[in-house]
This record gives C-alpha cells, structure tokens and sequence, in this order.
C-alpha cells in the first residue's frame, strides 16, 4: 500500500532531525503501516529526513519489491510512498521481508556483527549497539521516536551519542494513517462484510431459538452469550477474520458497554451484541453493533431502542468533511438528552444513560484517531469512523446501535447495509 | 494466582530504588502476571521495595480482593503476594480491576486529577503528571522498570525529578514468570488438552481426505493448508482457546519453518502442523507439533522423520532441574549430525538440516524464557519448556515434532499425550 511520509518529515526537518525510529514488532500498527511488513518479534524502522534512497551497510541496497496497489496516492512512486525508509531485520526474517515490503532497503542485524555484539555485550546492550551501527550507516545521529518506543532502546542510543527525542504529537498515527487511502477503504469494507455475516448467524440464532422457562433454547440446550460468541466466532474465521473478543451481552449486561456477557440469553430483555473482527491477512478490523430482543418489549426498553436510533441516524447525518467530531457527538447527545436520559455532556459523573463517546477512528486498530467525542477535531476524507450512540441502565439493559463510515467531502458512506431493527429476523 | 515477587525486590534494594513501574496494557504479559489483571488500555502497576501494604491517594487503602488458587505458593498471603503491589487504572477499568486483581491497592487516575492535567498539559505530558503524582503518593522517587517502558513515560518521569531506570534483567520473566506455581501449570495442560483435540481434528481429516491426482480432497474440495488451519482454530475456540496463527505447511512450505502454508495438501509429501492456541480465559499458551504424511513416504522422508523423533525422544530424556538447556540442545543436534544432517551447531551458516533451537519457555507469552538453546541456562523445576526437533530441506519437505513438558527435579513431565506417528489415523 501506498503511504505519504510527508507530514512525518516535515515535522523532523522542522526540529533539525535525521530520522525516526520505530522499534516494535508487527502487533504495533505504526510499525506495521511504516514499514510495509509485520513479523511477531520486534525490529526496526528507518525514516530518513531526506529521502535519498541511498543506503550502506553490507546488505547493500535492496531493489524495492511487492507492488503498489493505488497509483493515485500521494506517496505513489516505485517505493509506495516508503522512500527513504530503511528497514533492520533478523536473518530469520530477511527473506520474507524481502519479498512482502516495499521499502528502500532493509538490511539484516548480521550485516552489522550482531551475533559478536550481543556475545561480548549481551543481549540488551548487543542489539542496542546493532542499532546504533544501523543508524551509522544511515547518517543519522539524532532519532525522533514514538512515545512508545523502548526506554531500554532510547537510553542504549543516548550512551552511543545519538539523539532520542519523543515525537508526542503521534503524527504517523494521528496525520497520517488516520487519513485511509482507497486500498485501505476497501480492506475496510471487507472486513465489515464479514462482520455483517457474523452478525446474520447471531440473529438468526437470537430470532429461530426457542423461548422455554423466559430462556432462549437452541437444539435442546439454553442459547447462551458464549454459544452466540463461538458461532460468530467461526463465522469470522470462515471469513478469514479473527478477534480476540466480541459482545453478546443480555440484560443487565449490556448496560455496562465493557461486559463481553455471560451465561443464558433471556426473552423480553436487550441483547447487545458488538462484533470487532479483524482480517487475519491485512490487520484491517470492522466494528458494528447491534441490539436485538426476543419477544416482546416493554414501552421503556422500545422508547431506548427508538431513541438510540434517532441518535444514530442524527449522528450520521452530521458527519462530513470540515466537520469537528466533537460537533457530530453534540448531535448524538442533543437527541438523547431531548429524550430525557442523561449524558455525559449534561452529567460527568453519570453512571446510567450515555455513557460513553459517539465513536473512533478504526483501520490497523480497533480504537484509533479521530475520535467522536468531545475533543474530537476535524473530519477529514478518508477518515474511517463508528457511530454508535447507546443508552444504559442496569435496572433495563443497554441498547447500542454502531455502524462504520469513511468520511467524504460531503458527507459519508456507509460501510454496512444490515438493516436497524429490534426485533431479530430469521 | 499467587507470586513470589522477592526477587525483583532484592535487586530493587540492591540498587537502592524505591519501586518497579510497569506502563503497559494488558497484552504485556508482565503487566498481566504482576497486576493480576488485563485491559486493553494500558494502566500503571507499581511494586513498592518494601511491601508494607501501605497506600495512600484519595483512593484510600482497598481490600484484596479475589481468591489465591495456591496455598503453597511462596508469596502466598492474603494478597496472593501482591502486597506492596498497587495499580493505577482508569476509571471505565476501576470496577472490574476492584473485582479482578488481587493487589495491595488500587487507585483511579481521577484520584490524582488526570482531567485537569489533561485538559492543561495534553494527553500525553497529563498521563505523566498523574503518574508521578500516583508515584508521589506511595513517596517513590526513583523507580526501575522493564526495557520495553514507554520512553514518553520515561522521559516525562525525568522532567519531574523521577529517577528512571531500565532493569534489563528482565528479573520478571526470567527469574519470576519462568518458574510456573502449580496453578499455571494446570491451566497449561489446560490448554495443551485443546491443542491435541484441534491436532485430531487434523489429523483426521488428512487420514480420510480422497486422493485424487496427487492431491488430498475432502468432501468434493481440495483439502488446503487454509481449510485445516479453519476446523483447527474452530475446533480451538469450541474449547475455549484462540489463536493468532498456525501452520500447516505442506512438502517446501513445510521445510521453512516460519511459513504458515498454503493452498492444496499433496499425497506423498510431508505436512508439518503446529498449533500454538491461547486459552482466552486464562491468556495461557499451548503449542505442540506433529508431522504427517498421507500416502508413502519416500526412504529419504522416513529415514528424516525416524531421525527427528530419535532428537526429540532424547532430548526429552535429557530434561531434568539442573540440566542446562544448552546441554538439552547439544543432545538433539548430537542425534541430528550422527545421522549426517547438518545443524546450526556444525555449521552456523546452514540454510537446510537443523536450523533452529530445540525449545523455548511457553507461559503466557508463545515464547518467553528459559531457551533451549546454545545460551540456555540451567532448568529449573516449575520451567515449562517445548521439545521440538526438526529437520529440513525445501527438495524434501520439513519434519518437525514438539512437545511440552514442565521441568521437575529429576526429569519432566510431559503434557502431550497425542501419539508420534508419520501415518495420520483418523
């Protein structure tokens, strides 16, 4: 995929930076999306103010490899936009490195006497001093780093003379990624059409159970939380997506937004059940949500549901370009207040109500920027965003309804098309 | 669980630090297993040197919660030897962390102001205040921490006058994690029982798939390395495990060892299956590996795999408490080189035969200490280790065979009970 490193290195010339380092394994996202590569042990990431191209080290300079999947993206060149960006890796990840990122050159530790370094220094100081030469061989002499970047790396760099200055503003993720580029819309996409799969065989489980004793029953067994996740679950991974965990909480449960829900699914009470799958190939998740109830609603639990929809169609209806995500919050809170409930705009401290912000950014994680929510900035296209509003009470349930949108100039386009509906469908 | 934190706390006093600062999610595995707790965010778990079970911060003192599994375990106490230990947590976290960790105290950010801080100095410098005001609280004023801390923590720690420094021992999970109590071990056999259900799964249908022009088919389809890889991980979660990767790896696919595998099985050719789930409950791993081949094997690829199982039966011999792992490898690679293969150890630069370590500790990381390797030191009882010999060659395919067993003073014991065999039975 294409990136634009552009507003990266602006901000290092403007300090009088060499470069920025990343050092992580491929479970971190900045890492992963700088580096075109992912690997379960950590490695390093290069970006050089100047992107020369050039490169030393006896790895030599490697020809940049993959292929570029959007020739209109700003960073589009043979590099995919990755120019200047240098990449460190263990031997038993060169090969694969070689062949899946599109980088400037990637050069392995033992092109720089790892083995001898971490003998004679030990493993800590041994892979430091790996760095260190790494970065020598770049020119580079002072580093911006993540706020996450290693301290044990930071301090080893500074003993060897080199610069580490904490980049705070989290530009790659906050400038950078959170702007998705087309290819990333539509990996996005498909992993929301996954979900929306999941989601199907939730419902039907939910609609075709049946109700024995005010229990859901399925085949002769009670229709618990558990049972729904595992089917999802499978769903997903038919689908080539894996998650790590998944809401289908009933009841009181749901009232509380971070309960995952446990035990049997019960008739006439909310069912809230929040997929957020990630595909297992390009590390893209998808999130929804949706909130179902099996048999027959009270007045006040039907009331919620409506209002909660009014809250997401307003919410929808707000986003577009130039538009703060804190405004589209307001929007979100605006109806539910105008209902009655609380929120955390009109009550800090509330337990009960809404609770919690209007949505996220969500691309290589799950909760990523921007934010809906009363610090929320500017909308901008290409930002890929939930919406799911909700109204909590332990004493009625929770009713959650969230869809994913990708900002537009004009306003969005929705990544789901499952329709909103309480009562569950076969 | 109970822990036995004496011996970060010796080293701290040794060095005349006032505490151990870990700034991490829950994904951290020393984060996990010091905190006795997991969130997605990532919170603050601080060890005081003297574990006086003193807190203080508008939090107040909380009472331990939760149960110790181990009356023996040497840090066993009311506070599942997690006195002087104390977590600093969100507020959408404080609840649950109330309910879940078994800790000394337990204090939200918004005890030391962290909206207001926030709001004055940003996210990222109001994290830090609030963390140094939490460090004040407990009087630390210089603390250790891992070499993975956050350098933006680090430094901004600095600024306050904390002194900060990288303990790049890793007593935690080299002298701490690696020793397992018995309840570890038990939820490790836990999921090393998942495993070797999901590896039937497997196997079975390798043994029953047709063969229809060299190529292995199931219920009409080609049977891929994708397909198992599926009812694997359905299998896994049907059994309450999860997993990030797997590797069923098919004739070359299978002779590099970090290829996950693709596309159709093939009769006639070795397929290398290793599964490592995570209990999702317990964040335990699992990981074994068998080899099978569907059809007939060829001498070469019989004589391989009799070889392998001759490295793994004595290298699992060899595992006793005061053993290093060093020595256990140097059996393995002693049957390997008889037999006239190479490995790492007779030649470094080796590219086929024996080209990685015979084992690695497995707890709530897939690989965490001791090795079983050329720098593996002395086993200990409580050390959970996988045996996994293999030999390989991209002309022959790849023959790899692991076990997991935890180390006992005069031997092991081994979690495996699934059978050795190249003929998968159905």
């Amino acid at each position: 995929m294409d990136i634009d490193l552009e507003p990266l290195r602006s901000a290092l010339a403007a300090e009088g930076i060499d470069g920025y380092l990343i050092d992580a394994d491929g479970s971190d996202s900045d890492q992963r999306y700088v580096s075109d590569f992912t690997a379960p042990d950590p490695y390093q990431t290069l970006v050089t103010t100047a992107p020369t191209g050039q490169s030393s080290g006896s790895a030599g300079p490697s020809e940049p490899t993959g292929s570029s999947e959007s020739a209109e993206s700003p960073g589009s060149d043979e590099f995919g936009g990755r120019r200047g960006v240098h990449l460190l890796v263990s031997g038993l990840e060169y090969g694969r490195a070689r062949t899946d990122a599109t980088v400037d050159s990637i050069a392995r530790r033992a092109d720089f006497d790892y083995r001898d370094r971490v003998a004679e220094y030990g493993p800590q100081e041994g892979t430091v001093r790996t760095i260190a030469a790494f970065l020598e061989s770049h020119d580079v002499e002072s580093v911006a780093v993540p706020p996450s970047f290693p301290t044990g790396t930071a301090d080893g760099l500074r003993e060897r003379g080199i610069s580490v200055t904490v980049e705070s503003q989290r530009i790659v993720e906050t400038e950078i990624r959170a702007r998705k580029s087309g290819w990333e819309v539509e990996q996005i996409q498909s992993t929301q059409r996954a979900n929306e799969r999941a989601m199907a065989v939730a419902e039907e489980l939910i609609a075709t159970a049946d109700v024995e004793d005010g229990v859901l029953v399925y085949d002769g067994d009670p229709l618990t939380s558990e049972r729904v996740t595992t089917e999802i679950e499978i769903e997903l991974l038919r689908n080539g997506c894996a998650l790590d965990e998944t809401i289908v909480a009933c009841g009181a449960d749901g009232a509380d937004p971070h309960d995952r829900g446990s035990g049997p699914l019960e008739a006439d009470e909310l069912i809230v059940i929040d997929i957020f799958p990630r595909d297992k190939e390009t590390g893209y998740f998808g999130d929804m949500t949706r909130t179902f109830l099996r048999g027959v609603p009270s007045e006040e639990q039907r009331r919620r549901y409506d209002v909660t929809q009014r809250a997401y169609e307003a919410a929808l209806e707000a986003v577009e370009a130039g538009v703060t995500g804190a405004a589209v919050h307001d929007v979100a809170c605006d109806v539910i207040e105008d209902a009655g409930y609380e929120t955390l705009r009109s009550d800090p401290t509330t337990e009960t109500g809404y609770i919690h912000n209007t949505g996220h950014g969500v691309g290589l994680d799950i909760h990523e920027q921007p934010t809906v929510s009363p610090s929320g900035g500017e909308l901008e296209p290409g930002h890929v965003i939930s919406i799911e509003p909700g109204i909590y009470d332990p004493a009625v349930g929770g009713v959650r309804i969230e869809d994913l949108v990708v900002v537009t100039e004009d306003g969005h386009r929705n990544f789901n098309e499952y329709g909103v509906r309480l009562e569950p469908r076969a």
